[in-house]
């Protein structure tokens, strides 16, 4: 097994409760390798976790990945591991892991976990990423097999948050808002081969539709190629399309929301930009 | 001696400040394993760093821990060395370490920090942490006595905070706030078992008395049993009772520091409520 | 070569980008040994980040210094592998390195990042972070040299920032501010030795000069020898003058920002200011 153990949650950096989580694991497994991916996922926001450990997963070794978001706390889910190219993701069955799941190829198994002599006990029910997620993980990586948490659970007992998906249409690709990052870049759903498929150059001019309003801007190599302030799509660091403004919050200037429903189409080539 | 040290500050994270610290261990101890509890303290809060401290503290292994939150700086305040329950405890003498030090069983040898040929020299006054403390903790991890620091301290030379208390009187019991989390709940000093001995179970409607202000809440396992923003009572992470708003801010809503005053007594029953 | 490899970039903390950066490392180098140095530059912010980058250096063990702040991303600048005084600086030749170097006793051999076989492919061009300099510190901690990177650099083709000056006058010293920390601290060019060798000793009021305004204040050991609320100089934990507000922000009070110029002088002595 390896040594690996990941983290990601939305309890912040204000308080104790992430090293608490380190403690407990290195308290169990002192040769574990603890990566944080983040603990700055908004409160409960299943979707922004979901987005941020899938993307991140292609860069972390194999290892054992703890997530934990959930605002239903412990009250109405069952936590769940569950192995997945290389990897065992360990979390609540909310649909937080299975974007992450689906970037490893799928579930090859699931387990309940239910084994308590593997907890800290009492567990609270407003901690799991302590008593439970923290605990299992580090046996996991001391050697347990994944079968040793609990009763195996049927694939299709696990829960999954809709797949962000991008339509080629005719002459335009749909798709909706994945996450906005920290430099206010708003990832689509679009990918770069989709607006390959359209015929989209570097350097052409795209019409952005949201709802109502429509916006052009270029397509370019990186946010950086248009000048400061200025609107720019560009294809980001997960091969995804993403609005950007040089030096500046896209987010906060297009006022797009995960989940909103975006449209690309292309209106001028490299060539007529470079004209004008 | 354990390779374990933690760090908990009020140095945030936009500056080099605790990597310096890092550095400084590494240098002289890279066996060292670092955990830091937390450095988003708010700049001096004594009160708060000694909360986060002693409550993260039953979830880290045995080592030393260093604590830098001192809002006179070095001026007016030695340093100390304390030894408790297996732990050793390293920072000012201000009280930020009293309740950890409380946690752990009390103190059983204490030392001024005192020798400078461990330190960093010349000691900047405003970075003890990076100049005194880690060093010093760096040098305990490779096996310095904590007597090899300095001068034994009389224990009752020990800085305490007040502990938070609870009372419980006829019907109702009294505590005040200890801290607000990242989450916005405003945790009590009142504890689950004060709630049992008042007779109250999960289910039960409390009244909380906040001044001359009063407000009821059901008393439910986790916060995430009440609807979205919906006040609610639980039973912490820590042990603690916990006002909380599910997917809100409690804090923000009741208004209610550190330290405030605050009385809880059952109004009605689980069964009650359940009528309702 | 050492297992150290320290990181900077103004990345934030809310996205995975920093954990995909240790992933890579660790999947290459296992024995590395990551300092986070900080994530939250401003976004581009390369004059802030070499400041944090060359106060911090001091107390970092020899190692590989990755540093990623970089408001043009790689469209316009090459990234270079810099050695300097036992360490390897690894990031874009745009400045952000150059005061780290010059506090390292400058640049020994710089090398353009061109040996693509130790990238990450295909590059993001917006994130060399993860995909070029994260794969290329792991390497070298492997063992690989500097001049596997890709071809020698004249030293002359490496950008630097202008050093921030101070100059002595008579009866005074004019300097600027390099930046402004965590605490609302503004720090300055001048250093403790300027105000000695102006005669300035502690508890002497200064008269602080920035364009039209004038202010005094006293030159104390600590921002906390100053009554809470009251403006303050003092050596800060990197040997500059910093203007401070004990329990305040003199930054937001003063409102100085980095590259402002400033004129210290003396106006009283400390036997003075103790007769008021």
């Amino acid at each position: 097994m390896t040594s690996v153990i990941t983290l990601l949650t939305d309890y912040g950096s204000d308080d104790g409760f992430v090293a608490a989580c380190h403690g407990v694991i290195i308290g169990i497994a002192p040769q574990a390798r603890i990566i944080d991916v983040s603990h700055q996922v908004p409160a409960g926001d299943i979707r922004r976790g979901a987005a941020i450990l899938a993307q991140t997963l292609p860069y972390l070794p194999p290892g054992v990945h703890i997530a934990a978001v959930d605002p239903a706390a412990a009250s109405a889910r069952r936590s769940v591991a569950v192995e997945a190219g290389g990897h065992v993701f360990v979390g609540p069955n909310n649909g937080l892991l299975s974007w992450a799941v689906l970037a490893s190829g799928g579930a090859r198994a699931a387990y309940e976990i239910t084994n308590e002599a593997l907890f800290l006990t009492p567990v609270s029910p407003t901690f799991l990423g302590r008593d439970v997620y923290a605990p299992v993980a580090a046996h996991l990586c001391n050697g347990r097999k994944p079968g040793d948490l609990g009763p195996e659970l049927p694939l299709d007992h696990l829960l999954s948050l809709p797949t962000p998906t991008a339509r080629r249409g005719e002459g335009a690709v749909e798709g909706e808002v994945i996450s906005l990052d920290h430099h206010g870049n708003v990832q689509l759903s679009v990918t770069a081969d989709d607006l390959t498929a359209l015929g989209v150059r570097l350097g052409d001019i795209l019409a952005v539709s949201m709802g109502r309003r429509q916006i052009t801007m270029p397509f370019r190599d990186t946010y950086a190629a248009a000048p400061p302030g200025n609107l720019v799509a560009f294809t980001d660091s997960a091969g995804r399309v993403a609005l950007a403004v040089n030096s500046g919050d896209a987010g906060q200037r297009l006022g797009l929301p995960p989940g909103a429903h975006v449209r690309l189409a292309r209106v001028a080539d490299g060539w007529t930009q470079l004209e004008v």
